[in-house]
């Protein structure tokens, strides 16, 4: 049974300093209420999706914040990394599945949010280091971009493919996000930005910035989205897989597996195929990660989903090209991050799970002005820390 | 439709020096697994609740490295202060209906867990005031005892109740705990021992303990309980509402307003009213909010707490009687705490809301020898911070 989106609400992702994570939230989630044509009091339960405002800004305990800043008395909060709206997201749908069993018909909002430039006390590198593994990595000094690196690297040694392929990775999602006025860099980048190791091998422009935002969903059962007259997209589903956090543990490090078990039985549960995908936004967290992501979600197969980036040579051009720029996959035209991805929209992790599925809602909706591309079916896959946490969702209008 | 519980799990409460927290979560886990005599591959999913990892000890995204230490790949977390696991359960709970809707018969792992003596940086003190309210209470120096000293102090001003009405609080739940193996401490205390003021008018012996600890639950639908032929308790519901986080926004300082709405609406749910709870295992952090949890319960009415303690009169006496000890209400006997409560068994905070559950499913089936008091029906009250958070569970055998 599909869960009907009737609200979708994104805050500009960038480095705001001119605001406080509660005016985030309340921006995000006030359009989101807006476009879903009810008010913030028809709403029976808020699940709110954050990495860590515990160690950014010293507060824990989320969830009754919300209840000041929203007025709603049931509010859960989850955390998973990258991935901590995404799971918001699962749980909201499962409420709402379950009230629609029982002839209720319930309304949830679910928020992803993430104040990063406001740290109280640490480096946002360190702060974000705790989504990897405490013993194994993080003592021993690993970063994300450490870890993304060491990924980077064994993908270039067993492999084809070459530091080119991630880059045009990052020209593309760069070039997608000048059409989106909601995102943080809305510049083009060519192939000789890409310069100074950041980890080698991967340089600056491989790596998503750190940024503010927050972004909404209001869910509601099928049934009531008609009744109430507004247009959604439905949510066929979203399934979650978790893994072991450290690399160390991963059977084979060129796989995504829970990426690829969520993707997987995502596919199954709505009875299609990658075939059947016209765009995904995925975790281009790191542009090696774009590519494993696209051989998780089935599109190519291990070690070789750098053959689909070059489906965009000559990498000289692109920036010639018309945004929103579609790979080719088997001959089909599948658009990866036309909101410019983690990458040029910016990566508030918190924020990243719900934002991802606000920007394929808008594309099935048609709501993306020129950057719409008139999918009938669009996905998402996101992750946490280096793959631990995964979770694929299956929209169609 | 209840939802089966067929398994408990519980680690020894205390300063465990020599064990980390995946110890405990594979201990308290694997003896419920045992005591539901299933194996860790019947299980579906895992909710884990926990409030602070990521300040004790670096390491967020706790999600996947359950699923390194207990090999289940759908693990779920949750945080809301001392309120973690609850909302673990609520969730687990919602995804076991969802299932028995559905014609799966599911089986969920809720663990709560907190390591609270291993810190690597900070206090204990300061990490766990990141519940309450940053703008207004932490940046001012606000801790837990300074905030439960205010509700306190409100109490014996508003009403007639006395200091040691408290401290009777203090004594009954050492009193039970000595019953309990697992609990913390395991001594008396008598009147004369409140000495010394830890935020006036508490003194140490009205605050509960720092701790580690972990403790599980095996959930699945009543259905399949019964086709594995396991004994099994029927969790009713379990509701949550949340409030203002701010003591300064609360519209009564007496009145935990989220507790009386779990409250109510668990009881209608459940279709039963206070009188009909033989036993509850309630949030007794500091000795002030037994009392105010026995309000929001419905056992008195607002500012009338005071006198269910005082059925145990004279307090020089209660050492003298027979544990557990139950309290009088309007003549019948309600055993409060009969785990020795926060107060002796221990809290670490992230495992307490699991922990009442255990406490109560294993009096309902029997399993806790000298301190069984046979109930019909028992219940849990659990609370975040200063009541931002709470949630009511209703259990029967």
């Amino acid at each position: 049974m599909a869960i009907a989106i009737i609200g979708t609400g994104i805050t500009k992702f960038g480095e705001l300093w001119d605001k406080n994570w509660e005016d985030l939230v309340f921006e995000s989630s006030t359009e989101a209420v807006k476009n879903a044509n009810i008010d913030f009091e028809d709403i029976n339960s808020c699940y709110v999706g954050n990495m860590n405002l515990s160690r950014f800004e010293g507060q824990d305990h989320i969830a009754p914040r919300i209840t000041e800043i929203l007025g709603i008395n049931k509010v859960i909060r989850t955390e998973a990394a990258c991935a901590s709206s995404s799971i918001a997201l699962k749980l909201a749908s499962d409420e709402i599945e379950l009230s629609s069993f029982k002839g209720e018909n319930k309304i949830a909002l679910v928020v992803g949010f993430e104040k990063m430039t406001d740290r109280i006390v640490g480096t946002t590198t360190g702060i974000l280091a705790g989504a990897s593994h405490f013993d194994t990595e993080i003592i021993n000094g690993a970063t994300f971009p450490g870890l993304y690196a060491l990924l980077a690297a064994r993908y270039l040694h067993e492999t084809e493919a070459t530091e080119e392929d991630l880059h045009a990775v990052g020209i593309k999602n760069h070039k997608n996000g000048i059409l989106n006025e909601k995102a943080m860099f809305r510049k083009e980048i060519n192939l000789e930005d890409f310069r100074g190791d950041i980890a080698n091998p991967l340089k600056l422009f491989d790596c998503s910035p750190i940024s503010d935002g927050s972004a909404s969903l209001v869910l509601t059962t099928e049934k009531y989205a008609k009744e109430l007259g507004v247009e959604f997209v439905k949510l066929e589903n979203i399934e979650i897989s978790t893994s072991s956090i450290s690399l160390a543990k991963r059977p084979d490090l060129l796989i995504l597996d829970s990426a690829k078990r969520a993707a997987e039985s995502a596919y199954k549960k709505a009875d299609i195929k990658p075939k059947n995908i016209d765009l995904i936004e995925v975790h281009d967290c790191f542009t090696i990660n774009e590519i494993l992501c696209l051989e998780a979600a089935g599109f190519a197969k291990r070690g070789k989903g750098y053959e689909i980036i070059r489906s965009l040579l000559p990498y000289e051009n692109i920036n010639k090209r018309e945004a929103p720029i579609p790979y080719l996959v088997d001959g089909k035209e599948v658009f990866v991050n036309t909101s410019g991805g983690l990458k040029a929209k910016g990566h508030p992790v918190g924020a990243t799970g719900v934002a991802q599925v606000v920007e394929v809602v808008n594309q099935l909706l048609g709501r993306c002005g020129k950057r719409n591309v008139n999918p009938e079916v669009g996905a998402t896959l996101n992750i946490g820390g280096t793959g631990g946490t995964a979770t694929f969702s299956v929209l169609r209008k």
